[in-house]
């Protein structure tokens, strides 16, 4: 009994791990640029105990999902991953494996990799993830749908480093869109994963599209984005505008 | 006492003329580029004579301002000023010489300008516009503060060709915003004015900036934009992604 027990929570684990792998994994490689297929997470913003139910399915050395208390460290970064219930919080050294682990959230390895997101026409709150692996360091893209103003969902697109903002001024990140005769290109340099995704989307510091754009950019629901991570230099015009 | 009637007119005249200079033709050149300065035009949509006023006001071989009819001719391109009560029509030939005379439109000569809108902070619904002249074409670039959603102005760009949507197909423009190590670029193909400037910018094709991407690209309430038009070919990048 016991055997059979055990026997079927295998069958369990490698049914879950294909599932991740269907869910997260779906990469191959076009025209020598590698493509990462993202699919959206809806955002559960008021769902209370969800990243507790998720550590509970994958419990392998899994960063201590510990509640929010009065913690004012400003090294310790809340989990920016759509489960915003995630209540955990963390110092940046381990904020990957948090991601990876907890999230399941995918890491790509390369300095151009293209982001192809799926199903844009699901109703905002949702978000498209991925970590990014890249000269050195690892950087998080988020692509969101959000509702600033009521009936009217915006995509933004930002490029995060998980480092200090220090670390992030050595680096500038491109993100390109381009089809249907239209090229659309935002560079900046990323921000910080200290600074929180909320903040720099709510600032509008980042590549932000209408319902309108991101369709013209879209194929079949799915929306490529161009992305590409140097190391940073005075962008070179800026003198001479 | 004629006499003095006249001269008192031909002084008038000067100021006119003079404040026109200052309002439409504040051009320089700096590092290398030219550049525009371009004032706002705060669209009177419903204002219902503004047309009539300022073809009466100079009265120097104007096409003839004729009054809406159900034309129906689709070489017929209405009025795409700023002065949208502007009841008139006319054919792709005289549609440069309305602009300049009727609406003091200013032309420049050149492959990559930089237009500089003045008073971004205006309420909308406010336009800047400015002709291009290039490649032996005459384009027309309009910055329009709209709220297509209350409460909610936002900044759309783009270029038209003042020719036909089979010529507009043979060129490229790009637009480049550039500033806070921040750019964001948008290239397109123009679209014809006989296609109207109102549809291309309710349809959002065209470079979109809400308030706060408008904000970090301007210097102290004026924005930059680098013009550039090319001959087109396909974009290069759009078949490896």
């Amino acid at each position: 009994m016991l055997f059979f027990t055990q026997c079927f929570g295998a069958v369990l684990d490698l049914i879950h791990l294909r599932f991740q792998h269907y869910k997260a994994k779906r990469v191959f490689s076009a025209a020598g640029q590698l493509v990462c297929v993202v699919n959206p997470t809806h955002s559960l913003k008021y769902a209370p105990t969800l990243c507790a139910a998720v550590q509970a399915s994958t419990d392998q050395g899994i960063p201590p999902c510990h509640h929010h208390e009065a913690v004012h460290d400003p090294q310790l970064v809340p989990c920016m991953c759509p489960l915003f219930s995630c209540p955990w919080e963390g110092h940046l050294e381990v904020v990957v494996s948090h991601l990876r682990q907890t999230h399941h959230i995918n890491i790509l390895q390369g300095a151009e990799i293209v982001f192809l997101a799926t199903d844009m026409h699901l109703p905002a709150p949702t978000d498209w993830i991925i970590m990014h692996s890249c000269l050195g360091h690892q950087f998080l893209l988020v692509l969101r749908k959000q509702e600033k103003y009521e009936g009217h969902p915006q995509f933004f697109a930002t490029m995060m480093l998980i480092g200090t903002p220090t670390q992030a001024d050595n680096f500038t990140y491109r993100l390109e869109l381009n089809r249907n005769q239209r090229r659309l290109k935002w560079e900046a340099t990323p921000r910080s994963v200290l600074e929180r995704v909320d903040s720099v989307i709510s600032d509008g510091d980042c590549l932000v599209l209408n319902t309108s754009l991101a369709q013209l950019f879209s194929d079949n629901g799915s929306l490529a984005i161009g992305i590409a991570i140097t190391t940073s230099k005075v962008l070179n015009s800026e003198a001479e505008m």
